[in-house]
């Protein structure tokens, strides 16, 4: 059994980890912290977990956290990269779900994020843990950046068209809508159910941090700059990301269904729907899955590509547990067979 | 494997034995009858079972269904009680979701549910089945009639106070809300999100058909008429029912919460809160628990009892399985290992 | 023209109050206070007053209040208090939308506020705020005492059954359900849409504050002790108020709907509907009326009472405008005729 | 006072035309049909009309709405077509809500709603009913086609852009979600709360009826083809459109602000925000408004417009009275002072 810890257990990430973590066949979780409630029964806070786990929150030690064989951090941005490169030269493994490690240039980092990296010489061994991208790299890696939510919907959604050169890289349009668990568990006005219920809106369209985090991806992966317009969105609703997005064809193309189900043909959490279909982000609420479908309208020059995810589980906490996996070498599923609750 | 089959496989209380049982360790789906989707790929219908479950619906057959080795009914009132008898002549075992087999007394069904009874015949054979009630009855039965989810929650929040004789009987109060997922997946002006999102009413005040399925379940367990009024609400939710029950204390007790502990110690899916507590209806989300606190305010002459659970789980699909698990000998946990999705 | 000022206009009752009052034939708005948003345009904050009104917060200035014809109090509990009896002394008069003035014992007020009473020789002279109980008194008063909204619904509900001396004083129930914007314009965990969407809880069933408050009510209508049990409920939407009544019958009446007819005849806010209805909230959305229903299931000896209001309008900001047009000698319903929203 | 008449009053855009013209200052409403309902009060149907409206549906009769002075027709899309010829030659005035008479050539009308027209002489006369872009014609108009919902979102987001000749036509996005309450009052399972609610989804992206109608506009204002992407979402929620608009400059423009305020300087329902500013669709929930903000991220070559309007008000009813009331010759604002609801 892998011992893992969780670092910042109370947020939203934390608990999804935990629903997964606690029925993780390979899995025991050794200690889950947090300075706010040490002391506390985790199930109390989150009485989903009554009768799966039987901690209490803790303060984090260092000791404590040196004695796992991985830690998660759930925790706000700019609190891993303090403490990951003890938890590394004491030999424990690292999966951070915020945005520490996702960004390699540091200048990047300092520009979005308002700190300096702690510890910029990790950037670049840190591995970006989309697996779909770069799987073998997280089988090995020590460090794992889990990517964004935004991110990991919008990559997947483009991968199959920029692998085969089919659009114009400077205009991609990725309208993004998030359900209002993407705020994270704290108290904030705007996060209410009374101002974010029965309304939508979108929100920092000037520049939003997962612009440069989806730049990087799609620069690396074709070698281009790409002219990414990235508008978020928040929905009335807890769970769910979907991305729309538009590409102009360079060149006809009459096989793009073709091209996106062979592109994931073997992927266990990349489920291409059939042409025409329009996925619902509630066919993946709660399971690890992206369900993309690809549609152009009236044979005409523009691609219109359709994500959605759970932007707590492949978008933060379900890709946390696949990166472990292949980290650990168990299977990648392992831990992440849940059935998406419908309705 | 015990191979199952269920008759009317397209409303929510369809697709949520679905999604317990293609994950259940000692159970084959052999087919899912619908007449309105035959020949059309379940998973088409319901995204949430893509790559879970590769079956397509299909038009009902006897010889089908009896060649299972037990049989689901999720289908409207009526249509069970007539299937249902040649079913258990071929040796297969039914469970019934719908209300066709919980009222033991064949006028009370044709008062409520306007038609008269097609197996009078077999309603004392019926086991209602309320584990908690009646485990071992359960597990002997070829026919076990599924209870309702008000009955469900309500009962589960009664039972020990009745059994510890501590409230006056004839004046007991139920005020039941309920998710609209328990109206259905019917096509009906009043389920719109347009009309009952942003809004909370009572309905069927003057009677609701789970009244006299309460009343017989409190009646028959204590032996005694009991006085209940029931009033369902309609919650601006998908999941979840919360009962609010209030009975007068016949003489002083304090300890309420040490019976409540006491009664239900054993039981794998209730679970008692701590003193004070206040669940709320996610804390079942998807899960097959009843959640219950006990109060009594002021210490004063008034026990109040808050119960909730997924209406589509422990008060249908969840509670199916675990009745299954029941007649087949099996743990009566297995395939409801889920944990509640929080937020 | 009446001048009228609020103090404290960042919350839902202020914002409520200046939709209310930006249309009000006879008043101009003379200043709303906030000592957080001191500079900043009103309509900033609120987008749906733009157009409708031109002004800024102000931080709170005793010389600028004393020049309001009438000051509206939109504060947390325990401001008032501090703050009136110099606004009384200078000729203001004031409607209080806290529960400052609501209580006439200080020591319940301390016992339940946890605060001393900063000027209990006002308890006596303040008026509660209820029209249909003192329209006279309200009309002379200097200080009116803004009801809470539940028990706003509440003793609509149970008025005509009280005068009528119809029901058991001992044993009342009123099980309240609430939207979360009763709970206030602050940043809080649980007011969340990630918490208290698609979920349904009750909460301080040991005591709630509106409990004495009805309670005082009651008793003073009858003149005698009155049982009640109270559990406020938090309902998954924005607006709305249902009260559930359960009151048992002393003797036989088959009259209840004539009787709340009657009682009803000439409120221009108090709506009883046929017999049989079914109030929603939705349709007191954004209007200050009051709906109720009465029933006597299967003529048995429960009365089952139905009240629904739109908390933030008759519960709150709508009832102050009430209160004003009395105190000030208007039309009563000035300003207020707003048709609720469907859908 | 003007004698109206309501053809189909039983769906959305019918009782919020009531709602609205209930409280209209010159107006009468003489009858409101349904063949469904004939009989039924209306405010029985639409309890929120209680206190305003003394109506009974009826049959519709020619005789009756030839009496009237202006009949709204509120009904599916190909009723108006065939009695609009008729009530015309009695000297009646129209407006039809539905898409009857929004397209001028009767080929696209029969492509996109799959019946030949009934009366194509007439789509030469019908003015496009959308004030700010034809208040003179509507004026002298006896037949106005109000337009879409998305339609009227996505236009007044774009008039100043294609006015300023400033955007590539060839390749603009118009990213559009809508609240339920769009799809009408009508049972359909897509409709639901339990499906709609707590997901997000595209749909017609293959192509929508409204495409048609703003590319119309469009090539009509600009005097060339546009080059327009439209995907229409669901939002999980009643009320509300935000359309999301990207073009791409064909120029440097650093005064986009002042361009939108000029363009709109004189408009009564398009409020163009300051800079920076992310429009909320509930900024607009029951008002006649439509919200703009422009932004240019990075000062880079894309410009994103952000609209909103209460798809109920200014995309049907709303526009529908501003439309009467210039036929009527009445202030175009009369009876549409209505502030949005906040919370």
């Amino acid at each position: 059994m892998l011992k893992c810890g969780i670092v910042g257990g109370t947020g939203y990430t934390g608990v999804e980890l935990l629903r997964l973590l606690a029925r993780h066949p390979h899995v025991d979780i050794s200690l889950v912290t947090s300075r706010g409630e040490a002391g506390r029964p985790v199930a109390e806070l989150f009485p989903n977990l009554r009768g799966y786990l039987d901690l209490h929150f803790e303060a984090p030690h260092p000791a404590r956290l040196a004695d796992c064989d991985l830690v998660f951090f759930a925790t706000p941005n700019g609190t891993a990269m303090k403490e990951v490169p003890a938890l590394l030269d004491a030999g424990v493994k690292v999966v951070d779900l915020a945005a520490d490690f996702r960004l390699k240039d540091p200048a990047v980092w300092e520009a979005w994020y308002g700190m300096p990296h702690a510890c910029p010489e990790l950037l670049g061994e840190a591995v970006y843990g989309l697996p779909e991208l770069n799987r073998d790299a997280i089988a090995e890696a020590r460090l794992v950046a889990n990517p964004g939510c935004y991110p990991t919907a919008t990559t997947l959604g483009l991968l199959p068209l920029l692998k085969e050169k089919l659009i114009d890289l400077d205009r991609i349009v990725a309208d993004a809508k998030s359900g209002v668990s993407g705020a994270g568990r704290k108290a904030a006005v705007g996060s209410l159910l009374a101002e974010a219920g029965e309304s939508f809106k979108a929100y920092a369209v000037p520049g939003h941090r997962h612009w440069p985090e989806i730049s990087q991806i799609l620069s690396g992966f074709t070698g281009k700059p790409v002219g990414l317009d990235f508008v978020p969105h928040l929905l009335p609703m807890i769970r769910g990301i979907h991305v729309t997005l538009y590409g102009y064809l360079t060149s006809d193309c009459d096989t793009l269904q073709a091209i996106y189900e062979e592109f994931y043909r073997d992927e266990p959490f990349v489920d291409v729907l059939p042409a025409g279909a329009h996925p619902e982000t509630r066919s993946c609420k709660g399971a690890n899955f992206c369900r993309i479908a690809v549609h152009r309208p009236r044979n005409g020059g523009t691609v219109i590509v359709l994500s959605v995810i759970d932007n707590l589980v492949k978008g933060a906490a379900g890709q946390a547990v696949q990166n472990m996996n292949l980290m650990a070498g168990f299977d990648e599923a392992a831990g992440l067979d849940v059935v998406a609750l419908t309705p």
